[in-house]
């Protein structure tokens, strides 16, 4: 009982659909672990204790509901939950409700997930950082700006938890905090009811503390049975991917990289490098311009009428979107049509690319959430990216890798991503 | 002063900001309009008659606020508004009310815009329609779903409303009241705050009786002037596009077309027809499978909580996207990329299509909005699309043709449609 909290969220939702397990007693066992954690770790907006148990209980008096029968989820709080306040990490929305669910809650809902709270979420999920802290430890960053997310999977205060992308809020958190995040192929999971920074890049995706529970949650979530279990039929051909990035990663990053890249080999993948064509290394700054000219005109209403209630650095931010100029933001949308139509190429024949998934480990500090730069030329590609934990930094940080596949790939993406986990054994 | 209402907005807009016209005397036009029409046309869910007010004498009395200085605008009712309610055509949202605009209505405001009221909506932006009629013909659909939207255009009840269109919603109901249609490049302008149906197809975009009109309201409302004015370097070479979907034409539609290609050649452009290449016969049966599977997804909190409150057909149809197949919808959404890439090839040397908007004159009856089969394949392929009026139907109805241009060709695309209607005089 004491370490129900630690079962994978596949193994109990397998026991809670055999009722060898109540959805109430597993419910327990993770807000004994938030009492007893939470002062610490901050993850959270708002715990909604009660509900969640009202939840699991009728799930224990019903019938078995769905995939996610009894499984207890962490929403970020961009998402819209008609029975918990969403408050988007700002001012501007401070003890804001909501009467409707987003729509891939309302659908997690009906496949048996138990919403057990609102995560912390930076200040719109956009940049300036609010109060959770790195489990691993507290003095760290949990990445963002889906930190709360991040920080209650890894610290097992929740099997479960949603989070967005717009330059690398999902894949970045879980790096630093030593989880799997998922980042779907763009539009995969539905955005109605989650709050927007920009249409082009927003990407709904989950954090869970090993693959097949992620893939658990999605496939549960749009009944998309298809995507669990994630099992590749032979040893995956993987493509090492420094990325025109590299030089902006720690030492211990590029060594965890190349020592995957042989780990892997070992394991039986073939493992060759593969570098991205040219005009592959205008996307980050590309990435910048249209993220921000989109984030300004997105924020309008925050900005416009209760921009004093916002931090200056973003209300700024928003400001200066105004001055990006037309044609650099058709120029870089230009770009990014242009490289993915050049992606499957560029993978020749391997089923996935291994990259870093953030510059190193989380930095110290929680006054920034550290450097997304690995993350916004995949978030500006749409591909479906799994952030893996890969090793632990000198001073015990995790540091994590990511696998990127093509888009729509997300079957492949995930069931090579699973290998890779199992095979790096973090 | 009877006549303002007939104004263009263009023109409205400059005696306005140079102050030879007030924004209260302006608005109040408009209001008068509404009351001699609006019990026929039923184009409003809700008239702002003291929030447009307040907003007109506010104007007067300060500076010149931007390119939309004091123009009227009807907002369709799926577009939240901090101070008039969100309805949404559906008794799921009756009497809902939301705190903050959404982002483009915010923009509108910025620039100047006078928020009228919201304009009817079918049921959720989908099928079933809501109590607009068609004002060149009280029998006859508007179309839809931006129904009051298109129908306020056109009784000049407004001079600019926003509307959205995932499968046909802006275009065929410009086509259907005989006003102009303006579809962007997906992702043109920010959805948060728009009530979404498919992520990866809905587009907002605007109705006007012009096409310099329906540019200026974009343009101020994205703080990118150089949409405005609409005006191409010289006669534009057209492609002729029957389309697959051809035999859905109705005999008057046909002639339209074929008669508008002569008439633009005599008038000095390049008319050519243009075939699509083979595999985009197969978008529509592609974009159907796509819509439905978000649009089931997308209205979950819907279905699954206050499914009673929903029409039956709707609520069936959205349960009936969970039986689409997984590999059905990645087939059609792989069609859809491969097609977006070919499309540019396809149009050759052309600057624009030319394409039937609708497959004819406006049905009789209020019990549907017509056929969008000449729409969705746009709607799937994310290309700019403006609706022009061509030409009048024996019995009394507009005929509308589409110009369709490349991706992020917004620019060339309204200015060829500005060319294109100016020379068909209708």
């Amino acid at each position: 009982m004491a370490d129900l909290h630690r079962l994978s969220a596949t193994q109990a939702a397998e026991r809670m659909s055999r009722r060898e397990l109540g959805a109430e007693v597993y419910l327990r066992a993770f807000l004994e672990r938030i009492d007893a954690r939470e002062q610490e770790v901050r993850a959270f907006a708002y715990v909604g204790r009660e509900q969640a148990l009202a939840a699991a209980r009728k799930l224990d008096a019903g019938a078995v509901q769905g995939m996610l029968h009894g499984l207890p989820i962490g929403v970020k709080d961009i998402f819209e939950t008609f029975d918990m306040p969403t408050q988007g990490g700002s001012q501007v929305y401070a003890g804001h409700t909501t009467t409707h669910d987003a729509a891939c809650i309302a659908l997690a809902r009906r496949a048996g997930g138990v919403i057990l709270g609102k995560t912390v979420t930076t200040e719109l999920a956009t940049f300036p950082p609010n109060e959770t802290r790195n489990p691993h430890k507290l003095a760290h960053t949990p990445g963002g700006s889906s930190s709360g997310s991040a920080a209650a999977v890894a610290d097992h205060m929740v099997p479960l938890a949603t989070g967005t992308q717009t330059l690398g809020s999902i894949i970045r958190p879980a790096a630093f905090c030593g989880v799997v995040g998922y980042k779907p192929t763009y539009n995969l999971i539905p955005r109605k009811g989650v709050w927007a920074d920009a249409d082009s890049l927003d990407t709904v995706g989950v954090f869970a503390n090993n693959v097949p529970d992620a893939a658990l949650f999605v496939a549960g979530m749009l009944s998309y049975p298809g995507l669990f279990p994630p099992v590749i039929p032979s040893a995956p051909r993987i493509g090492l991917c420094r990325s025109y990035q590299w030089d902006r990663a720690s030492d211990e990053m590029k060594t965890t990289l190349e020592q995957a890249g042989r780990a892997l080999e070992r394991a039986g993948a073939r493992v060759q490098a593969v570098d991205l064509p040219p005009r592959f290394e205008g996307l980050l700054v590309a990435q910048q311009t249209v993220a921000w000219w989109e984030i300004g005109r997105t924020l309008a209403d925050e900005t416009i009428r209760h921009g004093h209630k916002m931090r200056p650095a973003l209300y700024e931010r928003c400001e200066y979107a105004f001055q990006v100029k037309p044609e650099d933001y058709h120029r870089s949308v230009a770009l990014a049509r242009a490289c993915r139509q050049e992606l499957p190429d560029a993978l020749g024949d391997c089923d996935v690319l291994l990259t870093p998934a953030a510059t190193g480990a989380a930095p110290f500090g929680l006054e920034s959430t550290g450097d997304p730069s690995f993350n916004q030329v995949w978030s500006l590609l749409h591909t479906p990216c799994v952030a893996v934990p890969a090793a632990m930094s000198a001073d015990g940080l995790p540091l994590g890798l990511q696998v990127v596949g093509r888009l729509d790939e997300d079957r492949r993406t995930l069931a090579a991503a699973h290998w890779v986990h199992q095979r790096l054994g973090v």
